[in-house]
């Protein structure tokens, strides 16, 4: 599955051998500015997530075994909450654990590649290893194409802005 | 693959559609006093791993959202370390991230579960699932069954003489 949007194409694949969700996409800046929109919970609110909601930070001790909490917000109301740890955090990957409240015995491990390209642009690698095909079938079909998708082209936007 | 120590078997299973290895094992006391031989820093590291080591905590918050850090201690020299984040806390389940420091860029997410049984005994079933095949068949040809059933025979003493 791929979708396109004004400045580049977010590529989400489902693992064939392993229960995962590969994200793939690039960014027009280096990586200290991509790496910094992941661990500022500022920043991080300002893009996550869907154009619909927005997210509110709860709880973030972004380092190498601190933890993170935070809701989707809609009209005010909080509609969805997440909650993890971040097992570790090097200048150029992000491993952290995902638990969605509303699926309390559900859990995943998230590992985010952060890769150098050319003329000082970043491509991102996100993959999401499941604890069941099942599970992850689940949150593929939840609509977290969308979110992360919309969730990329806020984040163009705000790369642009604050560069 | 299967061990028998003086006590209690311990069944050690790896996934066939996952890479996960399963361990299975039944011990003489109630629920709250094995989780509680999981969660307090002073005894787990009287039972963890092999009977040729000894287990030095480096770090230890046990919580939900907590990190954890311990050495392998061989003639007073720590010659493994691992560390990770205690994900999520709950009386009857554990679930933490796993990483050998020798092998930095792996990561595996373990499940604790904690089964009540008849006559005040209990069923702890972990599952740790690994982020490769190769990574798990690893992790499984390392010897780690011995350490984990020495471990165990530790744990069934540590059990009686708490009792």
């Amino acid at each position: 599955m791929s979708t396109t949007d004004t400045k580049h194409e977010t590529e989400i694949t489902a693992g064939t051998t392993l229960p995962t969700i590969v994200v793939v996409r690039e960014f027009d800046a280096p990586v200290d500015r991509v790496h910094r929109a992941w661990t500022d919970p500022v920043l991080f609110a300002q893009w996550l997530g869907p154009k619909s909601l927005e997210t509110r930070i709860e709880q973030w001790d972004c380092r190498t075994g601190g933890s993170w909490r935070y809701s989707s917000i809609r009209d005010g109301e909080a509609i969805a909450s997440f909650f993890g740890s971040f097992h570790e955090i090097r200048s150029d990957r992000i491993v952290q654990t995902f638990t969605y409240v509303g699926f309390p015995d559900g859990v995943a491990l998230e590992t985010i590649r952060f890769d150098a390209l050319a003329d000082d642009r970043t491509r991102i690698t996100s993959t999401m290893l499941v604890d069941s095909f099942e599970g992850r079938d689940g949150l593929l079909s939840s609509g977290m194409d969308v979110g992360v998708t919309e969730g990329y082209v806020k984040l163009d936007a705000l790369l642009g802005r604050t560069a």
